[in-house]
């Protein structure tokens, strides 16, 4: 038989990030190439004992069939929280739970972008969106993600030229890949453009919790007055990344739409690990948690800048996140990305090449991503060490 | 702000059944409207223990992101028991965990058709996979099922003058709404027609080894020697419907495509549920516990058609199910369908209007769908009693 495939499908192929895993099979590679949480972060004792006590008295409940928007008692927690600490969701909002923070990204491009339409994103951006939205065959138009935040020139160009503009991606808060974080100034300006050419803005903010460093900056959902910001987030990064729990805050008419895709796709999340989800939140302290999760990415981090700084050739460049799970690095032009990554990986260290971050798939790239999460302190050290070697011996 | 919503999603509204299921916050009322499996189909005793015993010895592993395929052992388990028992799966063959069997049909239809392209169903069918292919825009084309199957003649008709014919969605075994089964050597036609027209067959299964009357009749998928069946299942009837895993075991080349569309829907399945499905699968006695399931189907079916043959008028028709949740009951012409339902739940009673099943939304029904597997026995024969009142009144 010969198999006649989607347009929207027939092209896509298994993410970059994914082949690299397939490599790792080698235990002696060190992985700085994951997005993992670090298993330390699953406060496993706590989920043991809340999960028997909902096996012995909440299990018809847990195992059964439940409704599509999510576990009420964990919408309404998820909301408080949000509300209270971050100034996030207002009267026009509602909150939908989720098969972790990449359906989110499916049910929005979804229910908003036909075929053709554009999505802009940050240049570079998270892999895992990027193939989402292309997975609608939508277009995806990038705008360069520079020092001091998303080139606004740039941006209003985009609006004013191009159509059909459905949603503005943006991972505001230590971004995947760059670490970084938009400045306030530049979150108020995007708002302020987006709000008057009638663009959606989806905010990412899977890792915006795990600041270890600095001063928390306001959401753009904290500033939508107008409705026109969806707000995803999951508990991937702090509670369980494999349950798949994620949620957004999005206008109640949006939110509509997407219950309606979601009951089409999964009918609901997992409502077992929903409940556990509102017991720990409700029972345990996810702040004490949450700060012991800070602190450990923060020593890590700290560990990979100091080995960089003290290691890596000044020609090589790279960021410095104060939250967050990754580290961009930048090779000088007369170093080959790919060859470095290639050598890096015959050195027995695996990166992400900057090239999987691209929205402009075709487009080269002379940095690569690092993640300080996953792997050791001896292996940050180790890790960082050899590809400093790795560099030098190709500058 | 005004949003724009795509094509697709902007005409879809909530499921008809979704909506009873609100009206059914009076506890008073006698549903017999659900699809959900009975709570004592959930092994909760045994699920517990070795939930325990995965946090205790797998919960890195548990808690972790993980593969977009599904968990190894459990994908090898599922593939080694349907062919053991069903004599499903070839070496062109590969398997699928998904997020609950709904994930399969999305998946499906992503995969497989561009807006407009035409998807065949059986009439009625399955309001989650219509509502399903309908959000991607394609078009569902209606084939009756009758008595003794599914019309060929009709069948074949659509294949000759339908352009762009990709997929024919079928409930081969305990239809869902009708309750009954194609013949054997239905199946076999069909299977010849679509490998002559070049059709790909979605063939659902998620109520076959809940027989508990008559003999097994051979899947479709254990015919496929071309590679042109996509068989779907689901441990939501056996084991529990909240956690949401499903499985699919399709051509490789198909699989491959269905794997890049998950990775960017949502990752992966929830994998402390994948990993509790296969450690149920291999250290319990699943089909021990299958067998008490059919047991208690097969006696509920009973009581309800039990109940009909005493009380119901003649002028109703209804179908005499050997397995699965449902049975389809057809009123008179005399009697309006709509009215009939209205009155039902004034009287206290829900079922499910035929209409909800229809594929062309705006035809009309004389039937509706009854569940036995949800509701007391007490609720079953009172719940009857009333309706087959009702119907008198009407008649």
């Amino acid at each position: 038989m010969e198999y006649i495939f989607s347009d929207k499908i027939k092209n896509m192929k298994p993410s970059a990030i994914r082949e690299i895993f397939k490599s790792l099979a080698d235990p002696t590679v060190i992985s700085l190439a994951a997005g993992n949480p670090s298993a330390q972060s699953f406060p496993v004792d706590q989920l043991a004992l809340l999960s028997r006590d909902i096996f012995e008295n909440m299990s018809t409940q847990a195992l059964q069939y439940s409704v599509t928007e999510g576990y009420t008692p964990l919408r309404q927690a998820v909301a408080a929280r949000m509300k209270e600490k971050f100034g996030i969701g207002r009267d026009f909002d509602a909150t939908l739970i989720t098969t972790g923070g990449q359906q989110c990204l499916d049910l929005s491009a979804k229910v908003l972008c036909n075929e053709g339409d554009v999505i802009v994103s940050e240049q570079p951006s998270f892999i895992g969106a990027l193939n989402s939205f292309r997975s609608y065959n939508t277009r995806i138009v990038g705008v360069d993600r520079k020092e001091d935040g998303l080139d606004l020139e740039a941006l209003e160009n985009v609006f004013k030229t191009e159509k059909n503009v459905r949603m503005l991606y943006l991972i505001p808060t230590f971004h995947n890949p760059l670490g970084t974080t938009l400045p306030l100034e530049n979150r108020k300006a995007i708002y302020a453009l987006c709000k008057q050419y009638g663009v959606m803005i989806y905010e990412d903010n899977p890792y915006g919790e795990l600041r270890f460093d600095g001063e928390d900056i306001p959401t753009l959902k904290s500033m939508d007055e107008e409705g026109i910001v969806i707000y995803s987030s999951s508990f991937s990064k702090i509670l369980s990344a494999g349950m798949r729990i994620g949620y957004v805050i999005a206008p109640e008419a949006v939110m509509q739409k997407m219950v309606v895709a979601k009951q089409v796709t999964d009918v609901h999340t997992n409502i077992f690990f929903q409940i556990l989800c509102h017991r720990y939140m409700t029972e345990c302290d996810l702040d004490a948690h949450i700060e012991s999760i800070r602190r450990l990415y923060g020593h890590k981090c700290g560990l990979m800048l100091d080995t960089l700084d003290k290691t890596m050739p000044k020609a090589v460049s790279y960021t410095r996140p104060q939250g967050g799970l990754f580290v961009w690095a930048t090779l000088p032009e007369s170093v080959d990305m790919n060859a470095f990554v290639k050598k890096a990986i015959e050195n027995k260290v695996a990166v992400v090449p900057g090239t999987a971050f691209n929205c402009d798939e075709s487009a080269p790239s002379s940095s690569f991503r690092l993640n300080y999460s996953t792997p050791t302190d001896e292996q940050i050290v180790k890790g960082i060490e050899i590809l400093s070697a790795t560099a030098k011996a190709m500058l």
